[in-house]
């Protein structure tokens, strides 16, 4: 299911034309960590009980006691932990230890010996794709805007781990990293939506029920990237079998917006937890590739032309000839490259290094004003970035959640897993109607026929009657289920069962 | 191309019809790999420079000074350490420190402060398939064979990664885990390899050629199963463009073989590295099971219904109830279920503790000897593996060694990558003749057209020559181009060329 559901994403995203997926190491160096900001700031506030020594969230002992202690800094949390002493959640006892950030990432060592260094897992898939710019910034021949996409594996550890698969110390995530001019106008055709109502939370205000094309128009989404990969999303999360009554669009407030985000929305649906977070889309302006760029010193940069080119006029120096070629002779031509590099703030006498490494002092006779016409046909920018994630477990939770329908047979309880067949991890079951006279042989050439198939799974089930057989293939959401009876050995055809109608209908196992 | 690899891998062995697909998480706490005899065996000979502290591989070192280093004892490579002292590969100094054995795997911290446990990245999927057994066993209403598999990362921190993707420390894997009853008949089908001649290096001795079915026959290939398992991984090196005239299995020697495998081969590809081992074939006996049960004391085991109950006679005591009666009143039942339970061997009086925990004396007179009969239907055991193993990144590169093609095209060089369409990571690529006139508006939308479709990855191109951009896209792999061009417009055909053939013919556009 997990393996249907990644590929559903990729295939999906794919459809944008201009992404490309990529697969990074999981393992990372410390620096890339540290230039992202991970290692810095990638914490929870953790105390530990001196009773039993169990590591606790901060922010989770003090809910009862706070509207929102997510929100809170340390010494915030240290004043309301020390005035609730709420009790250890393992041991019942209040001895907690000082609140300290503890860092969320697994630490581990690359290599052997003393020449081995830090590193961490991965906490997101997204850094990889962004150490990779130039990489892709060559592949798509220096157009943009383009993307780059990765399915994988991410790993925070967590002081609680808890709500199964909401929240995982290793979870699977989907990110596309997608790489736009903020120069160029924010565009994106959003008339596909043009019927859907979406269901938004703007900024701490009341939610309302728009198109996307309205909610842009009206600035409610601040960039219309943003706003089409809202459709896109939308449209995946039908496709998986989510229930789109249940999804909404949470836009992040200022203050729990990182710093260098211009605009983030969450996709949030709605299951036996509550409303869980389990997409985000933001707008990351251009901080991944600026903090990268800080951190190695290499360019991470796209080139914009320029529609006509542009001459700038620069006020500077140059050399006086007859003066400075006597002067320096030889070392003329580098003097005169130096002189016309220097700002016309400059005062003489100014000693200057050449290329070659000398120190000269040029004196004001040496030299005299030069007004010089520069002409650009581009320049070097650094690109924006929106980055749509999907938490593939908590998708996979609520697909789970969603599909869960109990029913009534007979007067018993009945369960069926409604799955969309496009993620039902059994396509489809075959059963003899008995394992003798020749039904189980047949029954076990349609399934190895079906095996065969690409992409398709099937199962084969032998024990238990045909009623058992058929509750049991609800229970775990296979779409469609084939008998093969006594009829099957006389003309060929089998009972083709819908698993949602219920209907059945004979069809030659030919056609299948 | 990863991607499509590792789907084609699953796909490949689902047709075996009694295989399922897990996932399990690469952290893995320290028990799980200390049963599995990973902590204690899965290391590596290191010395470290006194010099510059670079860690080296002690075999390294020595490759030259020995036929086969790897193979050597700690205190064998020691000695011949100290005998050659070869120079360090990074400063060249000659200053080894003491040769220790240094464990291979990546270690971390699972949870936070002193709660936190150790744990390692998995060195192998396969660890958490058997400890998944028994949910296995009851997917599969407990009747063997039956697999599960698993495609993913396993990591391994080499002292010394070499040879680009051929020994990475973040590797992809697939493996599968083949759960038999060893004592069912392994009368595997072979026919569909009737007519290939296979290269097996059999154990130690000359190269030979033969069929599967008559390796098997001679005892050359020591399981049908294993034999079976060669001919699937034949027929899916050839499905992913391996060139399988540079193919061979290589069976194990008894000294390279892991003390508990009853048979393993190794495939190994040709290509500029030599032979490299890429895919191992192992019949495991039941060690891993029998490991994991003996560490937890949790069974995992299959039962084997006997085709008639077997009776089996019982030579034990019972009580003489006119004696044991009277002697234990109200306790009498409990004497008689301990005493029946005693083993013949035991000698009266006797000291023994009841079912409630009292402990009384039974004298012998309380007893008689009694004969009992067995019956049973079946029994419990413990299953064996064969375990098909693939090193993903090995693989791909020898797909990309053996379709790299460097021909000859106006008398320049001129790359080719004849890649299978099954793995090719472009499809299909789209070029405008031109940008303007609406060429670029048609290309553009069969681009989007053809990228909509779920599986294809297409690629627009519109820089250059249309020479040029059928040499990018030949360089890699993509199996066939479009070109749009002036009759396009008029009559809605396009050029497609065949990569391999260089053939071009118009085909109506809506035809794609």
């Amino acid at each position: 299911m997990r393996s249907k559901i990644n590929q559903a994403w990729i295939d999906h995203w794919l459809g944008l034309g201009n992404v490309v997926e990529l697969s990074c190491p999981t393992v990372t160096p410390y620096a890339v960590l540290e230039a992202s900001g991970h290692v810095g700031e990638f914490s929870d506030f953790m105390t530990q009980c001196g009773s039993c020594q169990e590591a606790s969230r901060a922010d989770s002992l003090l809910e009862a006691h706070h509207p929102n202690p997510d929100a809170l800094k340390r010494d915030e949390l240290q004043s309301l932990l020390e005035a609730e002493k709420p009790p250890c959640p393992a041991c019942g006892m209040t001895d907690w230890s000082e609140i300290l950030a503890q860092n969320l990432m697994f630490n581990t060592t690359i290599g052997a010996g003393a020449s081995g260094r830090p590193g961490f897992l991965r906490p997101e898939t997204a850094q990889g794709m962004f150490t990779s710019f130039n990489a892709l910034y060559r592949h798509f021949r220096e157009r943009l805007p383009f993307g780059a996409m990765q399915v994988g594996k991410g790993y925070r550890n967590e002081i609680a781990p808890r709500q199964g698969m909401i929240r995982l110390r290793e979870f699977n995530m989907a990110e596309l990293e997608y790489f736009i001019d903020p120069e160029s106008p924010a565009d994106d055709d959003l008339s596909a939506w043009d019927t859907v109502s979406f269901a938004l939370v703007p900024d701490g205000k009341k939610p309302v029920e728009m198109t996307l094309e309205v909610a842009c128009q009206q600035g409610v989404i601040r960039h219309a990237t943003v706003a089409r990969f809202m459709g896109i999303t939308y449209d995946f999360l039908a496709k998986v079998g989510i229930d789109m009554n249940r999804v909404r669009f949470r836009q992040h407030e200022s203050d729990e917006m990182a710093h260098y985000a211009m605009d983030c929305w969450d996709a949030e649906i709605e299951g036996s937890f509550g409303w869980i977070e389990c997409v985000g889309i933001a707008h990351r302006g251009c901080y991944d590739l600026e903090s990268h760029e800080k951190a190695t010193g290499k360019s991470l940069r796209a080139r914009r032309e320029f529609d006509e080119p542009r001459t700038t006029l620069v006020d500077a120096w140059t050399i006086d000839g007859a003066t400075a070629g006597p002067a320096f002779k030889a070392l003329a031509g580098q003097v005169k490259a130096t002189v016309e590099g220097l700002p016309k703030s400059t005062t003489f006498p100014a000693t200057v290094a050449l290329e070659n490494g000398e120190t000269v002092v040029i004196e004001p006779e040496h030299v005299k004003p030069n007004q010089r016409t520069l002409k650009e046909t581009g320049e070097w920018y650094i690109p924006h970035v929106v980055e749509p994630a999907f938490g593939i477990d908590r998708i996979i939770w609520h697909v789970l959640d969603h599909a869960y329908a109990e029913q009534e047979k007979n007067g018993e309880a009945y369960t069926v897993m409604q799955l969309a067949p496009a993620v039902a991890p059994v396509d489809i079951a075959v059963f003899p109607l008995f394992e003798k006279e020749g039904m189980d042989d047949a029954a076990a050439k349609i399934h190895q026929r079906l095996c065969g198939r690409p992409g398709t799974v099937s199962m084969y089930d032998g024990s238990g009657s045909i009623g058992r057989r058929y509750a049991r293939a609800d229970e775990i959401g296979v779409p469609q289920c084939i008998t093969v009876d006594h009829q099957t050995l006389q003309d060929g055809t089998v009972t083709l069962r819908e698993r949602d109608t219920g209907e059945q209908v004979r069809v030659p196992m030919d056609s299948l």
